[in-house]
């Protein structure tokens, strides 16, 4: 287990996207509940399996088991919560930290973000040209309301009028 | 993964309690939906993480991972849907096969069912005399329904006017 602190922003520009190579990453949801998350993700070739707590501020309790590869394939193709996230995934060292660039695609398509894993909540990190508005706390965000609420259906395909159900 | 096949029963009197001795067993649930189950199980010092997929007769898609102890207490105090199910089980061997007879705890105490796992449908087992009632299918049963419908709750303690919600 460990206690996961992550802050998420908007992207500006493609200047970031010369700066690594996406690696294609699929995803899906067993459980989408916010106090007990599990996860299915696939990504070059390997697969494994996390369970997330419930958020108190940036932290977040974490569990990842790695698991089969065939055995992620089915329960994305079968099992998972409908629709599966499909993303590029891009990791940009900056600073002696790592951006984690996410380009969705599918009925996220449009929406990309930028997330940077940190030691404590007010740990200082360089923050690049195209790194626009944090989104840390805008729930929105979270993958797993991308599921519901897919980026290419919120009203104004960005931060304006939309509102939760 | 593997297909389980499993049939269950009721169970009458206590012969049964003297041909094995019982083991305590904790488990929850992260997901509870009969599509998706994802189950956290301590039996005897070690935990397990089980992934359950949507029923067919008495086959059912069922993975099983080895997960630490600590990570699967964790699960069961905090992150698990409540309340959890604490039981006894007592495994009986009896021609070749091995009887799995469980003995509720907490709001489920009173309710006692034996299962079978086979490898087909029709494959034929000696049924001992303390093996009563077929419940198979009958969705009360499920673990999964004993969290929210416990068997302390229902209107007559057994198989009578019962009907779900």
């Amino acid at each position: 287990m460990g206690v996961e602190i992550e802050r998420k922003f908007l992207v500006r520009g493609d200047a970031w996207k010369t700066l690594a190579t996406g690696v294609l990453l699929r995803q899906g949801y067993l459980s989408s509940h916010p106090e007990r998350v599990v996860r299915v993700r696939i990504e070059g070739g390997a697969a494994r399996l996390t369970i997330k707590g419930k958020s108190s501020g940036a932290s977040r309790g974490e569990w990842e088991y790695p698991i089969p590869l065939a055995d992620a394939q089915v329960f994305l193709d079968t099992l998972c919560e409908r629709p599966i996230i499909e993303k590029y995934r891009y990791r940009i060292p900056c600073g002696g930290l790592t951006w984690e660039v996410d380009e969705f695609l599918g009925e996220n398509a449009g929406l990309i973000v930028a997330e940077i894993e940190l030691a404590s909540e007010d740990q200082a990190f360089e923050r690049p040209d195209w790194v626009d508005e944090e989104v840390t706390h805008d729930a929105r965000y979270f993958n797993s309301s991308l599921l519901r609420h897919p980026y290419a259906r919120w009203p104004t395909g960005g931060a304006g009028a939309y509102l939760d159900e």
